[in-house]
């Protein structure tokens, strides 16, 4: 039994809490911004649907209408494909149990290219593919910066999987594709730039010793929201992938790729208490309506934003009227959390009053709804349903 | 289009990943343990559904077919009134917003208590109380520890708020609750017993007050796993309201309250690849699988998990064959785990293996997804729908 959805129309100090508000102008600005810069750089651009998961947004963010967009789990895959969406690189390898479901969805008409960086992983899309009417294709995972899986690009293997393909029948090369995950511990611009060059590097280095084999390499792809607002040359890359951008987040704000009004997503909450020991406000929104992210806590600095950062209902942050300091989600329960300042000094807040909470994370505080309550100049517009789950 | 749920009788090991495992006999013996626990110490046993938010679980941890039970949602409190559970308290300060959902409820024949510990709150729930056949019952939230809300049991403020009942007509004094928050940070058996003794007195001596002023206090009520698992008498206390003790997790084994052999809920996960740099395997379960809790980063020495203990398909904890070092969830990103010993160490997984992973907190993780999959002996059993949302 599902809270019913509120009336468009109906203002935001209305809607009943906890609640994901999404602005929509916030959201179509993102989106231009990020086409705008794979326009000057000269790649196309595969919005990674992770972050949004939902076909509204999809529809902002990707080029066309049937696509290209990047999924993470094959129910986004099978989501937005029956939306619509026909060309999808899903970006994670998959396992044997998840390779009939893919190919299910190549046999209903979709575009799904896969990776691999495992000769298991490709054996299993092969055995799926071979059933099919064309070859599934594969990009090779290449590891940029260590952070996670890939294949090293200057290594051997590389040329050691590409051979597979072809005594494969079942799969075809389709290209390279990695992920800067160590872009989001750079430091200021110039870590970041160069966060941007060794992701761009891995894999044209990986294309081109893939193409000196004789390979075709189709597709070289990069992707991530820091790199992707950093890169200055993406000379050899086709395409990249970013997600987090069209919500953005305090981590990105503390990354400095993007500022606190770029962020399109809060979490309305209600305070419904204080605290007796030092009058901390206590609101309805606790780790299942924030999510427990701390990503900001890397930033060890004021850019550390504890559990989120609270504003008024127009969406600006607050700050107290004597000391003029921000106001942080310091604690969190389940169902509840606690709005400090960073000196520990409670917000004057009253039962009843309304709050905005910008998160950390949007990928994973967005993850903890349902739907979004959409907004345009602080009313309901619209609700748009998330697509969860594996 | 949700993933399709498992055949009964299918083998763990055919399972897609990720997934939400629930071990039934785990399940069954920590409901058993509870329920002596709440006999021997002489009070009710109003089970917290927030933990498992499924009626099957509902059904086994609660004394009888129509309750008592303890919500931590509107939601939970709608769907499980549906299925049959009539006595219900909602253990979190209702919004205005949410008050007439409450009056609902009540309107459609449950009994479902609420809690207050503001005047705000406290007129809001009048208002709707007095469109009713009877009262809405409220117990007067009490501040045993500090960690959060209620009213300090010493102040005048909690004679003043119930003076409050006495003048209005739309609500009755049920009584009084409270939540040892603090227990939490309890370390060892002593500050346990303790923290149990200080939840208990701090209710008792709040309704002690009550009755000398002349008002009825017919319940008394106080709450948490590791207090009533520690309390050694609970004199003056009429229920008690654990709720993570169903499933338990591996912060609940750091405080010492049971073993990892208690714990009922694992996530099951596939190797998907090995990070070049180290070998650290690679499962298709992250934060979004796991949350990012990292409670057990309190114990602050072998009890701190990272984000899991893994173990094999048997539930047994994994070690490493050289060192004997057990394996961990080093890292998380959105759909990826990172496996490695405390030490640094690659365990000898190969991509397509399968292991389970206990989580820090049940209540967090289990929250990750939408059902959870049943297993007796290693085989499904059975699926079990979660009510999420608000």
């Amino acid at each position: 039994m599902p809270r019913p959805a509120p009336d468009p129309g109906t203002p935001i100090d209305e809607l009943a809490t906890p609640r994901l508000l999404l602005d929509r102008q916030r959201l179509q600005a993102n989106c231009e911004r990020m086409q705008t810069r794979a326009d000057e750089l000269d790649v196309a651009l595969r919005p990674h649907i992770k972050t949004a998961k939902t076909v509204p947004v999809a529809e902002r963010a990707s080029p066309a209408e049937h696509g290209p967009l990047t999924v993470s789990t094959l129910a986004e895959a099978e989501h937005f494909h029956e939306a619509g969406f026909t060309d999808l690189t899903y970006a994670v390898a998959p396992t044997a149990a998840k390779v009939d479901r893919c190919a299910d969805l190549i046999a209903g008409g979709a575009e799904l290219t896969l990776i691999a960086d495992d000769p298991t992983t490709l054996r299993a899309i092969e055995a799926a593919g071979r059933d099919l009417e064309e070859p599934i294709g594969v990009l090779i995972e290449i590891d940029c910066d260590g952070t996670r899986g890939g294949v090293d690009p200057e290594e051997p293997f590389l040329t050691y999987l590409a051979e597979m393909f072809a005594e494969a029948s079942g799969v075809e090369l389709a290209g390279v594709l990695t992920h800067a995950g160590s872009a989001y511990d750079a430091r200021g611009d110039d870590e970041l730039r160069e966060a941007a060059e060794t992701e761009r590097e891995a894999v044209v280095q990986a294309a081109g010793r893939l193409r000196e084999r004789g390979h075709e390499v189709p597709t070289v792809s990069v992707g991530s929201t820091p790199t992707a607002l950093s890169a200055e040359d993406l000379t050899g890359v086709t395409e990249m992938r970013p997600g987090n951008y069209v919500f953005f987040d305090l981590y990105q704000v503390g990354l400095g790729v993007c500022d606190v009004d770029d962020v399109a997503v809060t979490v309305l909450a209600e305070v419904i208490g204080h605290r007796d020991s030092d009058g901390a406000g206590i609101v309805d929104a606790g780790s299942l309506a924030l999510s427990e992210d701390r990503s900001t806590a890397a930033h060890d600095d004021e850019r550390d934003k504890a559990y989120g950062l609270v504003a008024g209902l127009d969406g600006q942050p607050m700050t107290t009227e004597e000391e003029g300091e921000e106001v942080l989600v310091a604690e969190t329960s389940q169902e509840h959390g606690l709005l400090l300042t960073r000196g520990g000094q409670a917000p004057q807040l009253r039962v009843g009053d309304k709050v905005r909470i910008y998160p950390n994370h949007s990928c994973i505080t967005a993850a903890c709804h349902d739907a979004y309550t959409v907004l345009d100049d602080g009313e309901v517009v619209d609700r748009w349903a998330r697509v969860d789950g594996w």
